[in-house]
């Protein structure tokens, strides 16, 4: 498969899926929204469920959406490491286009939740509400705790990805097939539901750094600062946890 | 396939998607259902499931059930421009009948809802509880906006089933097949959640067109008016978004 | 396949529909429940995998579990006519067994809601957490209505099961394959969120027949009546709906 | 399959399932957690997407996870008698490493628990919330209901694992394939639904007793006893109702 090719279906899937992602987050997160407060349930399905369309939207370049996977099929040995730029800047700028989108789609509902007296008040704090739309932020700040969380919650993550049995097409790429992506959705929601309550579970470096970056350039009033002192915990864990599952499936299943 | 045949699939298919969609909106928002305030989880795997539904039903048609669908996959070149009529033909009329079915199914609860003092007080307001069981309407009335949000939310449907492989059956019908209904089921489930928050996401011209044609002609006590000025957004909006999503495919996958 | 096997199968995978079934009804209604008021969502996905769950279990036997699905199938053509009356019978027996598991389960829970000062003070009123545990209620109770209701659920049900595609085995035993089985069960929690608001959705004669009876002979204490006045519209409008059903099934797609 | 292979395979994916399902308990038990209080919906799901994930990673294995369903197929014939300690051997030590996994997720969560004054108070009472991370415990304390309970709900999930078909590999190594895995996930969380209100539903003796282990040697403040006069129940009352299900299913299917 061409370079291009990969770019192209590596771009919209992961713009996809932060654009539902971010997007289920904005819907509990932001006033004037249907699905204002509805619970962590309706955050676990929503990111799970933005799996598995994004996943649908680029199965031909096997879809892997995450710097994390790319990583852990590169050590099983099954993507070509000279692959790996296009995937990643293919993801990194897909996630930036789909944070704009979610803020485009919630315009109205970012206006209602930062044009507030309130809001103006608090500039200087962090107003979480608009925060958690973005990116993700510990409950408790303790940068290596909150980093083995990431590590720990991406292992499981690329260690199912990596034993279900990946799928290789005509061109020799390898990733998710159909069925992969369905269960690989349904085990994203449950990483969310068991893993996600102390970070809010990136699991994919792109996922939270493109929409920071997004955050950071965006004319929001009152938005409060990006949160860059805690930026590499999500970029660093995830790395490191799809690094140790592909150690550890090379030594229990190579 | 013949036209009374697409006719006979669609329209059934179509009535049930509505009749279970509307059903969840019946189910959480009129008084003296069990389902009471159940919530925004209950209205997304509602109208997910109400797709799935509907999709398994009109397999033979190829289940499209909307007109956004019939476009989209007519600008990929599976579905021929002279059947298009006969589709939403036949989607519009099942949209209609299905809310038809959503009132009697709940006669008693739109009585105990609508046949109070304060319904009666409040004649001239929006009685919004009765509303959403028709029609879909925007939480803040910016129609740029509200349209934007259903450009976008119905691209990433209409994408997602382009991408994911139709299935041609033995007669050219184009449509999903049976995991291609699971998945989109799904995939509308994540829809609601993520971009239902601003407008409540129609993504389906005669999901909204239809009941509320049937909200204007039925005999409901203190129904308030069929809000016919934001009408358009919900029938432009999707069909704009499966055209870009149809254009979209055809450049990065045709 | 014999009779013999056919009842085997159907009572086994009737008692575990109506364990799993009557289990949730019982999880939320009855105090000292870790589940208890988990609400309509619960409720609705429960019985979706009660459906699942014992449409697995009997396979062998084409995982009908209900009259009205025997009834939809054989209007198809699709069983004998002779096989009926053995399909029914080892249902209502199985839904039978399925509810007293529920009571020998939740045997503590019982006690901890009847054997209390509130309900034997109540012992003449209608004790509803415990009736729902056995046996569907209407919210308003109009029996001509509740009826509609009924017979439009069920419609929805049969018909697509009807259109789904049925699974023929060797034996020529007709019914859900294992897909078929996922799909069904998806459809009933879509259902149950949609169209279960006014009367609870028997939409199977034998599920509300069968733990009513069982209701009318435990001994538990301050139980209240078993509601027989109510008791022939979960069965004759689940069985209406499936003859609906099966005639339209012959009608449009036959 | 090689001994070594199995134990490899068992011991990774018991492990994450302790971890996933764990999590999940941990996630809505502790405090400055962000799913704090997300309710039965979220366990039962959790627990049942736990059990897919497991189950994907030791496919080569089939999948067993539970001592109960290693009992189960054995029972049936499928599983050689010589290879079930090994089975079980990894699972007891999977569950125990996944206990750790979870403790070291939710470090910081286990702090804000349990190191408060009021923690520290009740040093002597059951501090429920930190028990159910690690092992179940029932609402109503009666030993004999308990087990009964038990019995129940781990016949329910070892008779459907029996009857759908287990997959046979080119290695002779009988399990769950990966639609049974799907299958067996939401059958899960049907019985987590449905039957796990008055004890929290064990159904596997090392999910629990692994984790109880764990709990006794974790130098946690304030943590409580271990509860051990319950232990026997989960252990005793989920192998009982495995081997009644593989007796029922030798005398009805086999």
């Amino acid at each position: 498969m061409s370079s291009s090719d990969i770019f192209t279906s590596e771009f919209i899937g992961t713009m996809v899926l932060v654009l539902l992602g971010g997007g289920v987050c904005a819907a509990v997160n932001l006033k004037r929204s249907k699905a204002f407060e509805a619970g962590w349930v309706a955050v676990a399905f929503g990111w799970g469920f933005a799996v598995l369309t994004g996943a649908y939207i680029s199965q031909t370049s096997g879809a892997h959406l995450n710097p994390a996977v790319t990583l852990g099929i590169a050590i099983k040995g099954d993507t070509d490491w000279s692959d790996v730029p296009v995937y990643v800047g293919a993801q990194i700028l897909g996630a930036m286009a789909g944070a704009i989108l979610v803020w485009i789609t919630y315009y109205a509902q970012f206006e209602a939740t930062l044009k507030t007296p309130e809001a103006a008040e608090q500039k200087a704090a962090n107003p979480g509400q608009v925060h958690g739309v973005f990116f993700t932020s510990p409950e408790v700040r303790k940068p290596f705790l909150n980093l083995l969380t990431e590590v720990i919650a991406t292992f499981v993550l690329i260690i199912a990805i990596l034993t279900q049995g990946l799928v290789k097409d005509a061109d020799g790429t390898v990733g998710l097939g159909k069925m992969g992506a369905l269960i690989t959705a349904l085990v994203v929601v449950g990483i969310g539901l068991s893993l996600g309550g102390p970070t809010g579970y990136a699991i994919n470096p792109v996922r939270d750094l493109g929409p920071r970056i997004v955050h950071a350039l965006l004319p929001l009033p009152n938005k409060g600062g990006s949160d860059w002192t805690y930026a590499w915990v999500p970029v660093v864990g995830p790395l490191l946890g799809a690094a140790i599952a592909g150690g550890v499936y090379n030594l229990a299943w190579g």
